[in-house]
């Protein structure tokens, strides 16, 4: 067990916390609920960001940046929505040293005031689809805060659409969800499950949400991204119209979506261990770290002549990052980018260079190598999709251990109880149901799922008719 | 005249504003004082974090994030910066459906917050220098709002750093004003000058204030950067301290520098006409665009297929579009993509076609070319070149036409009434002599130049000895 980190096994939650610590990610502030994301955090969001950012131009979205205020008769249009949203809003009620005749919300989501302008910018189909997207913050009060996963501002994407037809908005909401899957397998190598929301757990103001969930560590679920079809529900009070081809006057089909920067909590509990961080690749703000190992000039001469060749070979290529630092021991700096959750470390001293090799420590694995220096760079980027590929493998590998097929409300509670999990299991489709789980049980449907077990039976609560199985556990 | 665009003798500040509206850059929200930055603006920003964030951190600086909310108590631990920036504050009072016990208030500038976060993290000199920047939102409440100019929310970096003794903190302060100066001549084609900022005009809190500045056509200032050296003044109260290299403890030496989205503004009123938007071409989401003419189905697939040869002969090199809508004239393309600042637009029809040649039009001189398509793809990049130095030189031209050296209050006084421009004249330093210039001629002093006319001579207000010009002007 890593110096200053708390193992899984100990204490699943402040292991997070420690890992977080240890690898500075993030703190929290001063100010109750919100927390700092420091630089080592930043750079995951950066990455995400950069590979996200991407995608969403690739299928034809365009970013922009609307208010952070939201006028309270904005808020209030769309009846779902204001409930939902309105006791978690912080409220400005002075500006410019005066009491403001209407209160601004700082913005939960961004709906209300981008669809105040979406009234203005379309007139006709002609105009449609309007594709946008904002990187932004949002701020809910949350009491119960938790670094990255909960807290009471945070940044996210919001990608907003308008369309023609139901069955476009459909398809896009559909489209994203799938952006979103991709990203999250490919970059993050955390397998999701794509699937739909209950009623009781869609967003305030959607016909309904899709989601993608996936499974932590400690067997919880997480939900990972959300893409509402909206219908006209914001459409109608926001007065979104446009001239149709058949010259009718119509009401737009909308569609919104969103990650945040809660993915960060994501990826730190699906891949980090008792040591610390565990970064896949394509995140890793660092890909290769060197750590030079030296006692006399002569010797550092040779060494960091190595490290330069290796930076060289890898430019444009790989993130790499020598330690170069002198008040720091080796073995200090092993532990250092190991909590950081560096993919591959190497370890390069004068015996090192004598025999013309490195030492290469993988850092899923732990798994140590001696390799030669020309090997080490024909390899490198082969070795980084590897460990990519190794952690999703791993991940999901550990989902399926942990995902049950159920049909006894006794088996049931009693898995809830223990060690948790992912538990397929049929639903009746009411809501008192879901609550009657909820309360006795802590846990909720996560979704409907796409593609899998649509065989029909009882519901686990109720045992009355169910046409298909749903997920069902305890989530974040 | 471009239809829908004033010209600039006419009127030049709705001139700024149709050429705005024309491009599609920014509106006007619901919500009093905030803008919208649309699509085409925001793509503007987009290019220009890219090209500064690159220089941001091959400076050595790590981006971070922190909390929006400021608290009451840390506002008010700087006496002149909570004088300066208090009152222009948007507070918010209640959240999570209750009073809050102790006010927020929303980032106006971030000192107070992330000075908080430095002291936790500053233990010894090994922790200097800190080389933190963060891209975020602040609001500062303003009355008399101007789009990208002067908006109540907007959007900006801000730099912050700590080191170890006044004379890095006035390097770093220096050296981000260099950086500041050679991104703004580089890549927004905005010639600048560097200075400082006399005493009434720095920021609150600082030392002193360092500052580029740049000329409009209407010949008035527009701050367009500062960097500030922040001394000790917020290490004091926010007790920032480290253990130094002779083991006393010292507080640190800081800095803060930014720059915001008012830069868009800075490009469009340097360089638009009255055709509308005129972009640089380092920072044009589209470089080159193509529009292609024809009329009958043959004639389309044998432009469309040089059109295709063009693309795929830019990918990678140069920021391409076809503007292959068929609901559109040629006509109406034409004047769409000037009116958005395209700095190379072609022309391609038929006959175009049969002699293997495009017709191309700069948009910032208007010249039509005819060439080859060979040619154009060879040449390319180069006139993109040719097109961004022209564009300064054009700018800094301007800017030499319409500076002054002035000894005389009448002059002075007269040119003011008139035409502007900028004026180097002598300043004994008092603050009474500001405040009249300011009073009488709605002047200020923009800066006290680095690098020309350091000759003494008198002050422009009372005649009494000066020791060097400085820049008087009318400003944004």
């Amino acid at each position: 067990m890593a110096k200053g980190i708390t193992s899984r096994a100990t204490d699943y939650s402040k292991w997070y916390g420690d890992v977080i610590a240890q690898a500075e990610l993030a703190d929290y502030s001063p100010v109750k609920g919100c927390m700092v994301i420091r630089p080592n955090g930043y750079a995951i969001w950066e990455a995400m960001q950069r590979e996200l950012d991407a995608r969403i131009k690739a299928t034809g979205h365009e970013n922009a940046y609307f208010p952070i205020f939201i006028p309270e008769s904005f808020l209030t249009k769309e009846k779902e929505h204001v409930e939902g949203f309105a006791p978690e809003c912080a409220v400005v009620t002075h500006g410019g040293g005066k009491e403001l005749e209407e209160k601004l919300y700082v913005r939960p989501t961004s709906e209300t005031i981008m669809y105040a302008m979406f009234s203005q910018w379309i007139q006709s189909w002609r105009d449609l689809p309007l594709l946008i997207n904002q990187w932004a913050n949002v701020v809910r009060w949350e009491m119960r805060t938790r670094l990255f996963l909960r807290t009471l501002e945070f940044l996210w994407q919001e990608g907003h659409t308008a369309h023609e037809t139901f069955e476009e908005a459909e398809a896009e909401a559909r489209k994203m969800l799938g952006v979103y899957q991709e990203f999250a397998e490919t970059v993050m190598a955390i397998p999701v499950i794509p699937g739909k929301k209950t009623d009781s757990e869609k967003f305030r103001g959607a016909l309904h949400t899709y989601c993608i969930e996936a499974m932590m560590q400690d067997h919880r679920a997480l939900q990972a991204g959300t893409s509402h079809h909206l219908g006209q529900n914001f459409s109608k009070p926001f007065d979104v119209k446009f001239q149709a081809r058949d010259a009718t006057l119509q009401h737009v089909w909308q569609t919104s979506w969103g990650v945040s920067t809660r993915l960060i909590g994501a990826v730190i509990m699906v891949h980090s261990d008792d040591h610390g961080l565990v970064l896949p690749p394509k995140l890793a703000p660092q890909q290769v770290v060197a750590v030079p190992i030296w006692q006399s000039e002569d010797d550092k001469a040779k060494v960091t002549a190595v490290v330069k060749k290796i930076e060289d070979g890898l430019a444009g290529r790989v993130r790499f990052k020598a330690d170069l630092r002198e008040q720091y021991k080796p073995g200090w700096k092993f532990f250092h980018w190991e909590a950081r959750g560096v993919p591959l470390r190497l370890e390069i001293g004068p015996r090192d260079v004598a025999a013309g090799q490195v030492v290469m420590v993988r850092r899923d694995t732990g798994q140590k190598t001696t390799l030669t220096v020309e090997s080490f760079l024909e390899k490198c980027e082969s070795l980084l999709a590897e460990i990519q590929q190794g952690l999703f493998d791993k991940a999901l590998a550990f989902r399926k251990k942990h995902t049950h097929v159920m049909d006894s409300w006794q088996d049931f509670t009693k898995l809830m109880e223990g060690e948790e999990g992912f538990v397929y299991a049929g639903w009746c489709g009411k809501v008192t149901c879901e609550e009657k789980l909820k309360n006795e049980t802590k846990a909720t449907i996560r979704c409907i799922p796409d593609d899998s077990h649509p065989e029909p039976g009882k519901c686990l609560v109720c045992n009355e008719p169910s046409r298909r199985r749903v997920i069902y556990a305890r989530a974040y």
